[in-house]
């Protein structure tokens, strides 16, 4: 069985559910918070981060959650997510690493650091510039998503793919985070109540982090 | 004609050139100052980062290093190097990450903010701290990989792959930047001498950024 070590609000770790949920691949939660950098955790997995799998039975750890997701795509057939032409596929992996990378810096990371690290760890109020400037990005990057789905059905082009998935995965994390405004963003607004809707989504949306509660349109898939 | 954008202490450009060397396949060079962030370039690549790499007769724009890696290992079958086994092909992209991510920022982008940009950008001197934090993670980073080739012939497992690439990437800027002392790393200098050997990496190491000179040992293949 493979076992996902990950916790509530990773929004890479959401990633790679949503893709294991897609597939129909089945796996087990062990919750594991990195900035306590466990002995154990930081043994298996240099980098500390979440989200590892692992199938101990087989002795196979996967680390780093493009890697993850390279894998189960080249290991299970159903529901192809990095598919097409090379070019297609090319364009997919950017817009995950566009997701991973820049809405992760821009928008998740500091949401994280002010409402969920400060609250948890460090016992001190957010910064109300920080939290502010990561709400502009964020409508910045719901902009490109509304660019983006103006002239294709699916971020990355006529099929649901792996970048619909990091998206939605990031856009999650920050909108339970109470950091996304999705006013005058139609586009994008249609495009994630239709993953909300998924079946692959409907865990995630259930799921609490400890102490820090969502806003109300959070869970709704009319919202 | 496949055209590169980069500049030439890029590592990520660099892990690409050392692909698209191994795999023998064409390209001329564009020299982008990613930092300059001009319009055009930005219209290509809305990150604004190096590299991407294009092919204007056919109206092909690839994006993200790593993405490119994967069309080239996808559409050019000469010298697999993200090859093996679904879990051995998952070794080889953690590795990558590892570098891209992980060495990058504790070395190479501290190494080039206070030995490039400071230099070229904003005439102001290095700061000692910094640049003591970077060589000392250098070394640290040297230890990894002389654990990793302790039991592998090389970075990622028994054939040369991706993961050498990358590694021989960011290594090489740090090198050219005066953030590497390879005493005490014997197996990580074997290895890097014999990729430096390599036709692949010839051109790269011949190459000069402009005002900054790397250390003599540099260009070496015994060093």
């Amino acid at each position: 069985m493979w076992q996902l070590f990950q916790f509530p609000l990773c929004p890479f770790s959401r990633k790679v559910r949503l893709l294991l949920g897609e597939k129909g691949v089945g796996y087990e939660l062990v919750r594991e918070s990195p900035w306590q950098r466990r002995d154990e955790y930081v043994d298996l997995n240099p980098t500390g981060r979440t989200p590892i799998i692992r199938d101990a039975a087989r002795d196979i750890t996967l680390i780093d959650s493009a890697a993850i997701c390279e894998y189960f795509e080249e290991t299970v057939d159903a529901k192809p997510m990095i598919s097409g032409t090379a070019a297609n596929r090319a364009e997919i992996r950017r817009l995950v690493a566009w997701f991973d990378e820049q809405m992760y810096a821009d928008v998740v990371a500091p949401l994280l650091d002010e409402r969920m690290k400060k609250r948890l760890i460090h016992r001190a109020p957010p910064d109300g510039g920080t939290l502010r400037n990561a709400m502009r990005a964020a409508n910045d990057h719901l902009d490109y998503i509304d660019y983006l789905l103006d002239h294709r059905s699916w971020i990355a082009g006529a099929t649901l793919s792996l970048a619909d998935l990091a998206a939605a995965a990031h856009l999650s994390v920050a909108d339970y985070l109470g950091g996304v405004d999705w006013t005058g963003h139609e586009h994008a607004k249609g495009w994630y109540a239709g993953l909300k809707s998924r079946p692959s989504f409907r865990p995630l949306l259930s799921e609490r982090m400890e102490v820090i509660t969502p806003p109300k349109h959070y869970e709704l898939l009319d919202f």
